[in-house]
């Protein structure tokens, strides 16, 4: 069975975020004051063949905590849809 | 009212994705060749202050087609979600 899984790899909320900052900065400068709390993340989307459900979650999570993200600075969740 | 934004970020599908690649190739060095077509984009999080969801989700489409994606390289999603 395939399966699709989507990893959102986020920093954690005390990791500082350079990138969202200058997002910020630049929303802010466009006149769009309404604006806060700006993170940039990663999504990972990937194609894996495995035989159920339960077993294409376990294998996306190990990569994900091994190779995707880095448990140090980030946090990651994982969604998993099964294709056709 | 304040929303939460979250704006999904991907290279077009006929757009070229080291990165992607590059995990590809790790994870099949790894030992698993059940892996294939992983892409890898931008998840951007952001917090507004806006009068109703259809104001919000209309100037978030906006920020996202101006300044967050890049359309002629990478198509976009939005999610939108009321914070208490």
């Amino acid at each position: 069975m395939k399966f699709k899984a989507s990893v959102n790899v986020m920093l954690k909320p005390s990791v500082l975020d350079p990138q969202g900052a200058t997002l910020e900065r630049a929303l802010k400068s466009m006149g769009h004051r309404n604006v806060s709390s700006i993170r940039v993340g990663k999504l990972i989307e990937l194609t894996m063949d495995c035989e159920n459900q339960e077993a294409a979650a376990k294998l996306a999570d190990d990569w994900a905590d091994k190779l995707l993200a880095n448990p140090n600075m980030e946090n990651y969740s994982l969604t998993l849809e099964k294709l056709p």
